[in-house]
This record gives C-alpha cells, sequence and structure tokens, in this order.
C-alpha cells in the first residue's frame, strides 16, 4: 500500500481544447491509463479481470484539482498511490506532474469500486488482487 | 433516397484543439450523431435494433475532406443522404456545413455496414428498415 | 442565485464504453456543455467574453459523485445551479439526471475561475456578469 | 521517403464504445499520435514549429478503410508513410496493426497541409523539413 506506481503520458492535439491548453477532462482518461498500467503491473488485466473473474472496476467519485494547465508536447508523469483498499471498493490518490518542471497540474483522490459487469452490483474484490495491491 | 435529414450541432470546448478549431477527428463523432438521428427518425433506435434485431451498424469506409475549419461556438448542420443500400451495407453522402455562412467544413463519403454485434460478420439488413429507407 | 438552469443531452456511441455505459469522463463533457449554455442564456457566448472581455472561464476543482451508469441512447437533463459568485471563482452544483426514470447519473460541485487567456491569471469576474448570474 | 516510422498505441477504455470494440475515430487519435512522433523523430516539434516557423500541419482529407474491430488492452502499431510532399501538401499511408496477431485494424491515406496557424492560409514546407522527410 505504500508503493506509488508512475506512468508516462504525452500531451497531443487531441487532448487540449481553443483554450490552447489541455481540455479539464483529459486528465481523467490520463488517470485511468495508469490505474489500468498499476493494475496491469501487478498482473490484472482489464479484459482478463472481466473474462475470468467477471468483475469490472468503476470509478464512483472523484475530487480533483486542476491546478495548473497543460500544454501540447508536455511529458506528464501521472501516479497512483493506494490508499485503501476494502471489500468492493479502494481509494486512491493521483497526480499529473509535468516532468520538465515538476509541476503539478492536477491531483484527485479518486475512488473505485469492484462491480459486476452486468448489473454494475458490488463484488467483493478478490483475495489474489488485494494481497498483490498491499504487497 | 431521395430526401436529405438535416441535424443541428454546437461546437463546444470539448470538440476544439489548440490549433483553435475544430479537432478533425470531432467530425466523425458529428456525422455519426446524425446518422443516428436519421436511424431513429426512420423510427429505427440502436439500442433497439441491438436488442430486437441483433444487429449494429459499423462505419467501414469513409472518404473525408476537411474543407474549412470550423470554432468554438459554431452552430452546425449534419445532413445524411442515402445513396445505395445493398446487402449488408449502404453508402452515405455527409455534410457539415457552419449555419451562418454555409460555408461546408467537412464533406464525407460514408460506407457503413450491417454487423451481428457478437462476431462482427455482415447480416442482411431487415427489410422493414431497408423500406423505410427507401420510403 | 436560485434559477437553476437545464440543458438536454442525449448519449451517442462516441460517449460509451466498452463496459456497456457511460463513459466516466464523458459527464464532465456534458457538464461543460450545460455551463456554456448557461452563461449563453444569461447573453455570455464564450467566445464573445474572450473577444472583449479578454476572459475565459475554467475549472479549477470538481467534486463528482457518479451514482448510476448512463446507457447508449439515454436522454439525459445537465443542471446548473449557482451556489456562489466571489472575485474570480464561482461554484456550481451540477447534476445529470435521466429522464426516463429521473435517476440521478452522476452529481458534482465545480468551482471555475475566470482568467486571463493569455497567462491564465485570476481576473475578476465582470459585474455586468455577475449581475446577470444573480438576476 | 522510404522510411516507414512506427508508433505503438495501447486501448484503453476512453478508445472503446459500447459495441465492445474501439470507436472508429478513435483511429483519427491513434494516427495523429503517430504523425506528431514521426515529426518529432525528424526534429519537428509541434509547438516549436507553431513558436518559430509559425507553421502547423493540419489533415485536409483523408481516406479511410476500418477493417478489423479493434479492443480493449489491445497493443497496436501505427505506422507512417510519407508517399508525396510537394508545395504545401504531403501525402501519407498509415496502417493501424494489432501486434498480437498482426491485423491490419485500419488503413488510410492522409493528405496533410502546412498552414499559417492564424489565418489557416498554405505555407510551403520549409525546405529543412522536406529534406529531412526525404533523408
Amino acid at each position: 500500500m505504500t508503493r506509488e506506481f508512475h506512468w508516462k503520458v504525452r500531451v497531443y492535439y487531441e487532448d487540449t481544447d481553443c483554450g490552447g491548453v489541455v481540455y479539464h477532462a483529459g486528465y481523467l482518461r490520463f488517470m485511468e491509463r495508469a490505474r489500468t498500467e498499476w493494475l496491469r503491473a501487478l498482473g490484472f488485466h482489464q479484459d482478463q479481470m472481466r473474462g475470468e473473474h467477471n468483475l469490472v472496476f468503476i470509478v464512483t467519485a472523484m475530487d480533483i484539482q486542476f491546478t495548473r494547465p497543460g500544454r501540447l508536447d508536455d511529458e506528464l508523469t501521472v501516479s497512483v498511490l493506494l490508499e485503501e483498499v476494502r471489500g468492493a471498493s479502494m481509494v486512491l490518490e493521483q497526480q499529473v506532474v509535468r516532468d520538465s518542471d515538476q509541476t503539478v497540474l492536477c491531483s484527485a483522490r479518486v475512488r473505485a469500486a469492484c462491480v459486476d459487469p452486468g448489473d454494475f452490483r458490488p463484488r467483493r474484490l478478490p483475495k489474489a488482487i488485494v494481497s498483490e495491491m498491499n504487497a
């Protein structure tokens, strides 16, 4: 629960808006990529989790601060830090930092739940996953 | 096969990029909204088509010209004109026109296919749909 | 400060993901459309605000709950309720509700700031805008 | 003009739709990332080109075939092959191939133009860029 995971993201035209900066919803995509790669690094692929375990992770709440504007061509590092995992849900702390000057562009507290992909009801996280997350 | 369908779209920040104009892939989203509303106007909802007929439409090819840049707040009219429908596929002509000055921003020839949502194999278009399209 | 603004949004393929539901970041796009139309209804177009007043609104923080999944073809109503406006910033309450069953899919407390589009420094909201917002 | 450039892309939830596959407009984003990285590999950053040379590249036409559906977690390789560069425009051949089975998911002939970012008028490609492209 103490290891922070990092994932690199580059800002392309698709991520920006006519204000000249990264469109605010784009940071949610970046943070989701980092969570996906964090799970993959722990050995859990989203498609396998769906196929073998019949479960998916969904975001249930986010408390986000957009602190500084990101720009085209910026190289960003997105962090994932597991703060709590209990039952069907977990809380993660995430940050998006610009590599060139270490400016924090965006930070968020993300609550995610493990659900059945059919009815979206909460499903207790498999022990194998929890123990990998806590390792 | 001769009636042209029209659908209004507004350009928001989400549709633009830091070049100050509509991001090129955004026009594909606008054209897909118009096709969906054209089908809905003919009486075919995409979710019902999936549920009752077990079929979905997918785009198989597009020949697109991006002729002029669209901008934030522009009101656009997206047209759909069925050119041909045969077997499992159809060809549509679509244009994206800015209302204020009737400038054509984007035009495309779109080939779509009717497929089984499970295996993506071609499925002959139901006669009810073809006859509505040709009415 | 008491009038709630509403804006209709339709869910298209572009808004969904392979979980079969609306992609979570999509709700931020829907909420931004509603804020833009709320400003437009008050008489303030984002492109004019930029051109004449040299100011843009940016989102600085969001506290969001994703409560129920939205689906393809859903008709949604997005609300905007101004809670507070002071200096260069304002706080809005927003909800995304499915029309068919009045289910709340998403709700958020959104903090936005008025900034100079050049350097992104806070700019006091023009009195004309504040008085329209409070009318 | 003979060297093919390759760029790796991963499919995330953001790229898919409720049909269970990559949303068709998503391939345009993937192809634009590869073109940006191709230019970067040649020594031309889009933000520098805008700042120093006062020019941007825009896509003016695409002829695309969506041949097979991509899926969540797929690893893709996007290619860029310059076919022609003349005056203010260039023609590129691009493919999106799934790494696991070498299936071509999407292929396109892309016409791009070099324009002034202010008025979007064509600007002859700087010789330094053309010679790097042809090297």
